[in-house]
């Protein structure tokens, strides 16, 4: 019997792809409306190449793209320029987007309520920066749902280690086959699940990370239970592994 | 004649001692809304302990704060305490306030927009962190007015160095003779501006440095040429020295 179900956090839970691209582009914006003369095209571009270099958690992406451009004919009209006024307006814009864009996706709260009807036992496994990672948890208005949470940097493993697993199993005092674990990627979530035992879903929301985007060899090593594209079909699928 | 008008921005643009206090609190409101068992009378107290030990500019006030408490007896109500959630949920609190709150004085933006009528240049001359400043200035919408923005960390001096001013009236090709400065400190507002040679406007706004909250042997020693309780009285000093 499932008696807990293990969420991820990022791309399963919000649209973390989609939030963290508009936040940059909303950035940008600022930027270009406090007077940088770039257009936003080339200007993603480069940001992309930078966020690609310096990995997705490095804090100071917009400094190291000021940095890169501001020796360009025209970049900006005025002949004081000022670095941090651009990173301010960088920052202004990233953070107005992430604030106000920070949303679970429209089919969490119902299939948390009705898991919740089902007392079911939920938790998160999640890597990243606990702080970070509470702060979305927190700001989604989600925590209460929550039983457990474990975030990589507080516990000490990291995804697909299936010790970081093992860990959760045990502080929550569940056996393996009484879970059921739900991802958005075949290589941090589905792979680590399957190999300790719990019943692994993926799902599909589109992300940097699902295997749809990607080509069909990468797919076919890994293959989760069941895969689905909105959460509410967790409780056909916890129904009929009940029956 | 009076050509250029600078201001300080902390305490004198803004309610800078107000909204940080607020903003703490809001960030304690969270932690306890989370479930941190401790009254905000003493929370309040001990956080503002730990803000005058490592000075207001440390980040990680909270962090020290939980550090403090975390094995007091019941302070916390269940049997997982995860200091990063209660760290998040601070941050959270404090950053809803911050950016909720932050407003310029209600005198500011009449008085800027009549500044500028009488074709004055305008600028502020500012200590600390450049990025933070900026943000400020950008989210409270009043970049604009400003012909100049000195910020001490962009610029490499501090106040109350008067190399400071020296350094942006060379930027701003004014002789000291031709400005006026506003702000709200003694020692490191009207000292340096008084010793330069400006024209120097002492503000009230019941801030932490509000010489009429101090005793009257600090204030004597530094005589600014003004003092004002609203920075509409500008207009009239400006026009009675032109006069």
């Amino acid at each position: 019997m499932i008696k807990t179900i293990i969420f991820d956090l990022d791309d399963t839970l919000y649209d973390a792809t989609w939030l963290t691209n508009e936040s940059r582009k909303g950035g940008l914006k600022k930027m270009i409306q406090q007077g940088l003369n770039i257009d936003m095209e080339n200007a993603s571009i480069l940001l992309d190449k930078i966020v690609n270099e310096f990995g997705s958690n490095y804090h100071r992406h917009f400094d190291v793209f000021l940095e890169r451009i501001k020796d360009q004919p025209n970049i900006h009209p005025k002949k004081n320029f000022s670095v941090p006024k651009y990173i301010a307006a960088g920052v202004w814009g990233y953070h107005s987007v992430k604030v106000r864009y920070l949303k679970p996706f429209s089919d969490v709260i119902p299939t948390l309520k009705k898991l919740k009807q089902l007392r079911k036992t939920l938790a998160i496994i999640t890597d990243g920066i606990s702080v970070k990672q509470y702060e979305k948890i927190l700001r989604m208005e989600i925590i209460d749902y929550f039983d457990h949470i474990f975030i990589s940097e507080e516990v000490g493993f990291n995804k697909p280690d299936t010790d970081f697993f093992s860990y959760c199993l045990k502080e929550m005092n569940f056996k393996s086959e009484e879970c059921l674990y739900v991802g958005d990627r075949l290589d941090k979530d589905i792979k680590p699940a399957n190999e300790i035992g719990m019943t692994s879903v993926l799902i599909h929301r589109g992300g940097k990370y699902d295997p749809n985007l990607k080509n069909s060899n990468e797919k076919t090593e890994i293959n989760p239970d069941y895969e689905i594209y909105t959460l509410e079909k967790l409780i056909k699928i916890i129904e009929s592994l009940e029956n």
